[in-house]
């Protein structure tokens, strides 16, 4: 990546993460344009080519923002500081009612002990839909909102749908969205219940990602499917921020990152190297890739320097992904900030989410207690002292009830008299 | 209610709500004692007899606190005003951190619109455990903290023994949560999730609010049954708080509350009537009890002034009591601000609930949505012009997929071909 051009704060270009050739902004989006006009692709069980990268005038924003005058910003509000999204202020700032409805949680950064060593965690479970997810739906239905398109369509495994259809439902907007027809029924339910229009696709998720872009495309839809829209990396990219702005700049050694198709690795890796263009950070935080036994590709490809599609299987479905989409881009973020994959098991998922109902009195889903199970495997290999880590929790438990019921025990009826028994 | 004594701003009293006699803290606190020494009284079927209320030293607090001043107070972080909570000032500065986990979410105040008309929600479906009932949870674990004591116990029908479990597991505190046999698995799940001890009782909550009562006296374990413990009433407060601070000072006409047992009206009230002591606020909001048709004990006792038990049965379990414990404070609550009660049917609040996941992107239980069927019935019956509404939002809908699984229609599976066929 390097510095874009324009002289005014708000301006900004797309530049192909895999080509480098950059685009101007109407180019790309007034024409619905998503991946790299020269070089992008889409092909069946394999990574994306050309995922676009936003990048702003940094040194235009760098003379005129101050560290210490950004910190004064809300976590949760990113749009805020307007000039480092792709949004214009304008429209913006008439959407302030609109932008309320959307926003997250300020109690979602927290410190947090597990036996004897403090970590930080930035708890998305509390967001709108309980999901991390919203923040990318939100810019892409702000963005939608800017191009005035009515309806924005997705492919989905349940957790990116529901989050688009709760966003679209606080904002007046329609959503598509199109699953594969062995989605769990709770998911399916949070997606119909947000009166999001549901296409039950009959194949795997990469033939609902392939069908939705052509009906989308067709039918002039704004569309997110994860990764190929940018907004979708971009807007990830806020938890960066938001862990900049809560820890006043003192950024953590290690960050925690539940890992499927990479988007999250991708985004947090673009703000934070944002942080640095920008002169107010020297180092980035170490990216950890927690993936699952069953779906560690980012392991097999970071060994290997090879992608080979291998099909996936774990109880975190939401980072399951045999053919991660963002897989080059995750794993420069990994190798970039010299951070690591730490791969664990079902089972240690598990018992992570059990722990940190527990121990933390937070219900996370599967794929979120992956980054406090790697968390815990990391620290036990690499004896950690005084390093710091921050761990992102990023779906609410009760999205998936069913992963409860595997580890909670039947417990027996008794009568006032067998409890008196047992307890007096 | 009237003035207490005392001249620090943390003084407080203890006073029964029915024969009016004063107890001093520690006579109450110290010695595990939740009603009315004298006339308080638990039982079956019945509401309870000498609910105790706290009464701080209102005068040296208004000498000491202005209004405008007391606006810089962060919403969810109640206990930054300790003087008007019966916590230990020094004691709480010491917990900074537990504070900071079971702070509830800023962005819980926010603006809607219905049909042309705006209102105001406070919503409470992305506290720590998703449901209001963490504003009890955790001023009763303060003072368990406080106390000492390292147990709580309480009766649930699932809601307040999720949120305790939850609550307790932030702050390290162990709870036990006797619930009735025919607990609703999912709530089951969330309450053993965050390790609770379970006590499945062989009867119904009746039995269990019972037993419990009996086991944790004996046990000297701290006790959180709802309106029995006057700290349940008094956290609930907050809310009349938050909603003062996020309208600095402009309080709506009217406050739509679901109402099972009485006690958010009676904490609500509580609120209002506390922020009038203080010159603070002229009039109270009109309390609006939203009631479903099978559990309407408060549109029974208001019109007939008199109090018949008739066993409860909606939807909407969670406002659903044939016995609401605080049923003589809750409706005083609506008498004393000209209020109301609302009764709506199964079907009513089904629809809200629908209507509220469609048109706001926000997910509600059934006892939530309640108050949403409430509001559009009687805004359509009082022809509201200027008069500004609030609804509490009080659970969300994840807490209880199945009441969601109702009204959304099976969805056909379409091969890519027939998705074709249909939208291009």
């Amino acid at each position: 990546m390097s510095a874009a051009h324009g002289n005014n704060m708000n301006d900004y270009i797309y530049k192909c993460f895999d080509c480098g050739k950059t685009y101007g902004k109407d180019e790309i989006e007034k024409n619905l344009v998503y991946l790299c006009p020269t070089c992008g692709k889409v092909e069946k069980n394999q990574p994306l080519k050309g995922i676009l990268l936003i990048e702003y005038d940094y040194e235009s924003i760098k003379s005129k923002i101050s560290k210490e005058s950004f910190f004064n910003y809300e976590l949760g509000r990113f749009w805020q500081y307007d000039f480092l999204w792709p949004l214009d202020s304008a429209k913006l700032a008439s959407l302030q009612n609109e932008l309320e409805k959307i926003s997250l949680p300020s109690n979602c950064f927290q410190k947090l002990k597990y036996e004897g060593k403090e970590f930080f965690v930035l708890n998305d479970t509390g967001n709108p839909t309980l999901s991390f997810k919203d923040r990318a739906s939100s810019l892409v239905a702000l963005k939608a909102l800017e191009l005035g398109i009515g309806k924005i369509a997705t492919a989905s495994t349940g957790n990116a749908g529901s989050s688009l259809a709760g966003i679209c439902a606080r904002l007046g907007l329609k959503s598509i969205i199109f699953v594969p027809k062995n989605i769990p029924e709770a998911k399916r339910i949070q997606i119909q219940s947000f009166g999001a229009e549901l296409v039950l696709v009959d194949g795997d998720y990469d033939l609902a990602f392939d069908t939705c872009l052509e009906i989308s495309s067709q039918k002039k839809w704004y569309n997110r499917n994860t990764a190929y829209n940018p907004l979708t990396i971009e807007g990830k990219k806020s938890a960066a921020y938001d862990i900049f702005i809560a820890l006043k700049g003192k950024l953590p050694n290690y960050i925690f990152v539940p890992t499927g198709d990479g988007v999250i690795l991708s985004g947090l890796y673009k703000g934070f190297w944002e942080l640095q263009k920008l002169g107010w950070i020297e180092e980035l935080p170490k990216l950890i890739a927690a993936q699952a036994e069953g779906s560690n590709a980012f392991a097999r490809y970071i060994t290997k320097n090879k992608f080979e599609y291998e099909s996936a299987v774990s109880i975190a479905d939401s980072i399951c992904s045999g053919a991660p989409r963002a897989l080059f881009l995750g794993a420069k973020a990994i190798q970039q900030t010299h951070g690591k994959v730490i791969v664990v098991s079902d089972k240690e998922i598990i018992a992570a989410q059990k722990e940190s109902a527990r121990e933390f009195g937070i219900l996370l889903e599967p794929s979120s207690s992956a980054s406090f199970a790697a968390y815990k495997k990391f620290a036990e290999q690499e004896k950690l002292q005084n390093e710091t880590a921050l761990l992102l929790f990023t779906g609410n438990g009760l999205k998936d009830v069913s992963s409860l019921l595997k580890w909670n025990e039947k417990i027996i009826v008794l009568t006032p008299e067998q409890i008196k028994e047992k307890y007096l």
